[in-house]
């Protein structure tokens, strides 16, 4: 059994870790802090997991965590990490970062999405982006993995075929539907049920920061600088992401093609499914159909009345889009079997 | 008080046009049809009108409704229209249709987008497209109205500005979300609550037939050919649609620039607001801020990552993206006061 | 033409008053307080209101408010208007009160059901409890207006007929849901998006507050003590209450008794409305029905297995359990029609 | 690996039936049965469980099935199994049934609740009734188990421990809020999305079926006969029960006695919680925090003003309200670990 300590346990993302390894075979859970709730019942904050876990929050520095785990997971606000991780990267301990402090490899793209310098620019290049899939041997050799980003996991498994394959030559519009989850559990008065039940709500029409890593990615798969840009809405829903994205083409690409784009990138994947059923009451991907699993599900449509592909893509969130990627780059990581833990199917019906 | 007649009252459409027209101070109703529930009372199919009326459902043909009334409205699918239409036309009485039969001007897209030759072409051209703030002239001298579908509404609505700025040169991407209530109310496995709740549908995700007005529209503001594609999502509500549109522009447009090609085509419009306030709660338009309303909310944001503008606008899709056009093109045929009937401000908290 | 003023006109239940007298036919709003929104357009905080109002929200003093305007609206916490309105009244303005602070006529019921001693138990008989449907004459003769609990409202339109025909004999058990606009504006972890969707959490199992003024007003109605208690939820919708009430009675009564309890009570009432429709898709009140509208819909069942009668009763909450019986209390009082400025149908579809 | 076949696997039972027999360690999927989808892959029907079998559905007899298994899950509709039991029976292999058709011991009640004769009162009482925590060892001798109703699973739950404490002594009274689940997969205008988003409908307010087992349990607890009556509604959502009852005592109850009486009964069960933290966010169960779980959530009130308990109970539907409770006792039945395969803990952003 590998030991892992999590800082900063109390929101959704370290909630979700916490749920997925309490059910993991090869890990128990040493540490889990945070400043708010330290002392209390990790379930009295995450009443779900009342039953499976007696343990407490503790107010531990991250340090004292790192010297007696295996595997840390930083669940901590974006700017938080890189402040902490340095130090922590001296020790050893494998790093396991849900921020986006270390999942641009060009320190100069800090400034552009985030706003701020990299002061650890030397240590992007030591973090991996963990995304399996397209990262899998770096992940096995690595120590330092970088989550990466909710609404950019379900662009960039959508749209990697389609770099790899050379087909994003203009620009990609990518359309993202969230769920309310993704912005966490702080209230203010624009999460306050009676504002946004029943909205919907553009937050990010430009500029969203996970352009950087998406287009980072996809360059990588195009071998070529690829450029992608994305409007962001939340939606009546508390888990889940679908994306839609516009791929324009000279030419009108055949279906046949973009099938074997996405069959020869993902074929083996235990956790990709192709979901198109052109007669079927489920025709494309749909997050409802992946909530409380690792899924990503994809589809494509072909435009008739210009070139125009559209690539779709549905994750749960916190699975697939933060704990899910972030379990099963530990596993690689480890030699654990890729799906530990990460074995329960979808509930249809939420 | 002038007479109108509905005839197909008993759908979602026609439900709203009663509710608007019980409330109208220059109109009676003499007549609702309905084919499944002739001998009903109306608030038995639409229970939120009990105290409001006490008619009933009639089985009148479209033709006997036509000699009794002074406005028909037909809500009956489309490609039923067509079929009712020419020969009512022949009575001289006034037909404000909700199909989609007399939308486009060139009878060569039906073909295209609703995959049957229209068997009326001639009659193609004495119907009005019913967008006052686009066509309040011609409805004024119009008797026959055609109103626009709603998703088209709010595209038109949010790219005509652009489109007469001559912004619209390249291809214009529309990404709509949509309540349940644009789909009518004929049930199938498809919107039982348990499979239709908390999804994000892609229902379209190309070749949406709306994309035929909304060109001949766009087209005819621009003075030039203007191409659109459209995908449509439905998403966890009952009315309301926002509409997020891409333009890619040369330059960068600069932002007065935009307010003065939304401003100089809108400015006195009664119905037309704009939602932008950076700072607020309530930053863009968003569908549940018109619900209950006339109103269609208008926004837009220029993107620094690419030379692109956002151009995003918000509808009750039963009311400005159909009977509170038909009522307010039948205001402006009447020379009633536009907002007659039309004024209640949205309910906020839905 | 009246003039009006709304000292706290930034909550739910203020705005709502707001959007009700926009559209008043006989009174115009002079002044509308927020101590934190003063200085801002109503509009930037109520966005619905956009277009319908330039007012700002001022900083005035309810005193100052109540020397220029002919009635004055206090929609303010409870426990706040206590504090201010000794002096108001001395004034001689008309005051409309949406609290708590005096609905109950008996001053010892306070620390019951509030926790607090009333400091000003002289005036607790001096206001009349604002149900037009049980207290019109009052209300016509009356300066100072209780507006009745939301829930109560929904409670004793239920019920009062089967008080006033002695039905009411023993504990009488009210079961209520609840969407969450009645819980206020006040963002908290409790009412954060995330945590608040899909739940049905019982907020009040027991010795809810309202319990107060419904033992009151059926004990009127019965001309006997009656005594009832309640369970109340919040269920995943904004706008809306249902309120289930179990009468337990001696013997099985007549179906024919019941329905002329109810209509001797309520015949000519221009809000109630009896949604009983056994074969129908809706077949008993559902608040879904009323939302947008002033309407109490009621409904009855009588349980075959024991002696009891299932009360039903549905409202909007905002409306019929709060702004719509302010503004009904006040059309009463200053000599208008009844319905002036409540004429607004139910929206079905939301 | 034990052999399970499914009757009528298409629907909401028969899915979740499967969803959790795919992550059983001990059992093998051998035959899933439907009329309407016979040849079609399961996970078209499902597609949440695309990726775990490609298994088809088969129109195979329930005899055919039965041969070839060691268990047999029957998710037929009420009325059904009864027609195709009695000869199942005589083959010996063992039989959980999901219907109402075995659930009553006295075959008198069946014309009360559910309006027929029972064809074959004989086999009633070699039915066990499949609630483990209340009937672990007879389900141990069992080879037939009729597994209890949903809203009758959290009914039951909250007011066993009281009935065999003594304290049903009047008649109690249940109100039930559930989710769209549970009235099954058939799409209707009532089920429609437009019309049944945001309702609150009493789709029964008295005479409910699963009074009849509600009774039968709790007089066994009780040792007496327990008289109980309820109210039914359906509330937005999908998936969960909140059941809340109100307990007429003679005088009012310790707290301790109440834990005493609860803790007694329940004190090992490993599917029992007790949420109640009048403290915390979570103050009662709600069924938001055991969805996708076996988990009943317990919590109970005293009320002040009247000699009242209040017990609550929150479980999902389909779970420990149907296929969980089945799988439960299966493994009962077979000596496997009673969590097998329900180890699951609950999601709690749903």
């Amino acid at each position: 059994m590998s030991k892992a300590g999590i800082i900063g346990a109390s929101g959704y993302a370290g909630g979700e870790i916490l749920r997925l390894l309490l059910n993991h075979p090869e890990v128990e859970i040493t540490a889990a802090t945070s400043k708010h709730n330290a002392g209390e019942y990790i379930s009295r904050v995450h009443p779900n997991l009342k039953g499976y876990t007696n343990l407490k929050f503790t107010d531990e520095t991250p340090m004292d965590v790192a010297a007696k785990v295996d595997i840390l997971f930083l669940a901590v606000p974006h700017g938080s990490s890189v402040k902490i991780t340095p130090q922590l990267v001296e020790t050893g301990t494998r790093i396991i970062d849900m921020s986006a402090d270390f999942r641009l490899k060009d320190s100069s793209q800090y400034p552009v999405w985030y706003g701020w310098e990299h002061p650890a620019p030397d240590l992007l290049q030591k973090f991996t982006y963990g995304m399996p899939e397209l990262h899998r041997d770096e992940i096995r050799n690595s120590r330092l993995i970088a989550v990466p980003g909710c609404i950019a996991s379900s662009s960039i498994y959508s749209l990697a075929p389609l770099a790899k394959s050379g087909l994003l030559t203009g620009i990609t519009v990518i359309d993202a539907k969230i769920g309310s989850s993704g912005s966490g559990n702080k209230s203010t008065s624009a999460t306050h049920f009676s504002e946004r039940f029943n909205s919907v709500r553009i937050y990010s029409p430009s500029d969203h920061r996970h352009i950087g890593e998406i287009e980072q990615e996809l360059s990588i798969a195009a071998a070529k600088r690829v450029t992608v840009t994305m409007s962001a809405h939340s939606v009546n829903m508390v888990r889940g992401i679908l994306t839609t994205s516009s791929i324009f083409t000279e030419h009108r690409p055949a279906e046949t093609d973009l099938w074997k784009a996405y069959r020869s990138m993902y074929r083996n994947e235990p956790f990709i499914r192709f979901m198109m059923d052109p007669n079927g009451l489920f025709r494309y991907p749909d997050p409802k159909l992946v909530i409380g699993s690792n899924f990503v599900d994809l589809g494509f449509a072909i435009d008739r009345h210009v070139n125009r592909v559209v690539a779709i893509g549905a994750i749960d969130n916190l699975i697939k889009g933060a704990a899910g990627n972030a379990i099963q780059s530990m596993n690689i990581m480890m030699g654990y079997p890729e799906n530990a833990g990460l074995n329960s199917a979808p509930l249809r019906l939420v």
